[in-house]
């Protein structure tokens, strides 16, 4: 059998103690498939003396994790620090200026600065791998880069963070609200005790913005996705949704726009409804899922456990096997020199149907200076609800389920009303995913 | 940009032509992606003569297939002839045999001679990839061989052929006879003339026989496949199923049994009950859907259409252009000389729950003897049904479905009744996919 591909592991938190124990787990199988040893040299973490539960003796620790980047006995440096910025970058850069492979499952770092790593890597000729980056251990990367290679992909969606779905699934098994549903999220370790980045949808946005890149063959562009969180969403809202035939799951979203003659990248991470007979309104619990379109292989879902410490994990050591099989290319499917820097696409003209829920006060004219401004601005209203509920107070909610029509119109609605004292309150709009 | 790769495609039916539609319409960015030009040089078919509906006339036309295998212009044969044997296994032999890489959709020809290829392939140094083979545009081998390498294969199974799962899915919203429905699929081209191969579950039992192997680690034995079709389901199973919340599908299942001390190959493609809240329940039409257990990853799911023009197609163009890219490694992810030789595993000793349905004379005692032979054998009964259908004559239906036991158990029982006047026709036993 042919040289161990030697790696070094940076970062020993759930996933690099996971690494190991895939490695050594399934050491037989693993070597076979990839026609040779996966041998981990060296590692390092923060704290040397904290118990992971495994057994770390035989590997070399670093204490400064930056020189495992120039070790002569590390052909693959995998990176499981974690942080856009800060000492995991260091590496990173590090790494492949030394002639490193670099793997990593940091979605942040790819997100903010994939494409220097990457043009980096192709300079030196080292592979750069990240499909632990997305959607944990479902091989999405690997499924749009190569699986659909032969596809121009019409548009890429799905379910990108486990929490959220977590969170929004329980909320409409239950029927309880956020709060108390993200607190058992955090007891559980479903969610972090800052849980900013993913309720929010900045870890779904790091993720479409890479998923979108490949897919599309445009640059990374983190900074322009539409990012809306989850939040806001009252036990109130599910319920409504429920009845008329959706479920709500935060949905990531990109797709080229060519409306205006130049081809424009529209991503979006919001929370949307879904018809109870898509594919995605099934999708429960931590589950990460992405459906991506393609002109001739049509919808293809790549379903499974979107984070946690064996999914990622596998998804980390997929990377590493393809590295030892010499199986690397592009880390974006096309050279860095050759993505297209893509505008973003306003979402005005986009068509579609919307849901949108007011907290009004409870006193006569109300619906009806609601009805005006979505005349006023031409939305038409394909269905309205009033409703008196406890958890708000001496108010209720309308929610109301648009015709089809621009979301430029709802917007424009939403500012008719701006500043109303009939609204307790922001409105919130979702809008409804399409077939 | 590097030299074009140069294919000849031999067999121009549906999956040929949209071979042609996709490296033409999408040929910019297959370039970008597979790093050079993929350039079809020679075509062949039976047919010069027949309105294909898209231009040969930039290609050389080869009237001897076999001659297309020793072009020096060729570097890929892809064979889209089908059959097992024939011409198929004689033009893919002679394409290694003259150093060029092979790229095939024919499943029953992987299925039956894909170890000998493969071996013929790793002796030259040439790729041999079969993509298209199972489960139509769903990047399935790829998932397995790559995007789950780092995983033990706990169990794959799935929805492998379109025409059962549309029958199944059609029979089960409109209540129609299966007669019915297969003539209505003939006519809209989801089944072929003769469906034997569709219905009889042999299609799907060569899909499985190929994701097996690559699952395992093992020899493809697709003549150890234990395969029943769907072709004895009357309206009422399904019926019946749906009342005890399940639907009906085709299920190819795969695992290792090591109950006896030897790792065996169970595998199987039965009708079996799938429970509504399991994701396969809701893929309907002619999709195809695989899931994979992974020991780290957990359960991966690969969802999509499973055959037709442009999804077949672009799995096969993948292949291509992982080709393109020098991606090959080996067909069945080990090279065939590290294949294990599993012996078939015996079915008996497996515990589940079964549903059993019977037509059975309307007049007394009847169910007292089908219980009585139930309790002889051991087996355990949840519940039992006992409907008189106008389809049946002067017959009645008695449906049950088993509490957990040995499947040798109801095989018993099955014999105990077996002969008995009160029997109209053989008994139906379909398991219940398991969690």
């Amino acid at each position: 059998m042919a040289e161990p591909l030697k790696i070094a592991l940076a970062g020993l938190g759930t996933v690099g103690v996971g690494v190991i124990r895939v490695i050594e787990t399934n050491a037989q199988l693993i070597a076979r498939r990839a026609g040779r040893p996966i041998r981990i040299t060296a590692v390092s973490a923060r704290d040397r003396s904290r118990d992971r539960g495994v057994d770390l003796s035989c590997y070399s620790w670093e204490d400064d994790m930056t020189a495992m980047a120039s070790r002569d006995d590390v052909d693959v440096l995998v990176e499981l620090v974690g942080g856009s910025d800060g000492p995991a970058l260091v590496l990173a850069r590090n790494a492949i200026a030394h002639g490193k492979a670099l793997v990593t499952a940091n979605k942040a770092m790819i997100a903010h600065h994939g494409l220097e790593l990457a043009e980096a890597a192709e300079g030196v000729g080292v592979a750069l791998k990240f499909e632990a980056a997305v959607a944990g251990g479902i091989p999405v990367i690997k499924g749009l880069r190569e699986g659909a290679a032969a596809n121009a992909i019409e548009r890429v969606y799905g379910i990108l963070n486990g929490t959220c779905n977590y969170i929004l699934s329980t909320m409409e098994d239950t029927g309880r609200a956020f709060g108390e549903v993200l607190a058992e999220a955090q007891a559980k370790g479903f969610a972090e005790a800052d849980p900013t980045f993913d309720i929010e949808g900045i870890d779904a946005a790091h993720k479409l913005a890479i998923t979108a890149a490949i897919s599309f063959g445009a640059r990374v562009d983190f900074d322009s996705v539409d990012t809306v969180g989850i939040s806001r969403i009252i036990a109130a809202d599910i319920a409504q949704a429920r009845t008329l035939g959706y479920v709500i799951r935060l949905i990531g979203m990109a797709e080229i726009d060519v409306s205006d003659g130049t081809a424009r990248l529209f991503q979006r991470v919001h929370p949307q409804l879904v018809p109870i007979d898509h594919p995605l309104a099934h999708v429960d619990g931590p589950t990460n899922a992405v459906v991506a379109e393609g002109n001739f292989s049509g919808r293809l879902l790549f379903q499974g456990a979107g984070a946690g410490e064996g999914p990622t994990a596998s998804a980390v050591v997929a990377d590493i096997i393809d590295i030892a099989r010499s199986e690397a290319g592009a880390p974006f499917s096309v050279p860095v020199a050759e993505l297209e820097t893509m505008p973003p696409a306003p979402s005005g003209h986009r068509l579609g149907r919307s849901y949108i829920r007011f907290i009004v006060a409870d006193r006569p004219g109300v619906l009806a200076e609601i009805a005006a401004a979505m005349r006023d601005a031409g939305v038409s209203i394909e269905s309205l609800i009033q409703k008196g509920e406890e958890e708000h107070g001496d108010n209720v909610m309308v929610a109301l389920v648009t015709h089809e029509g621009p979301e430029s119109a709802v917007a424009e609605a939403l500012r008719l009303l701006e500043g109303s004292p009939s609204l307790a309150g922001q409105p919130l709009v979702m809008h409804i995913l399409e077939e």
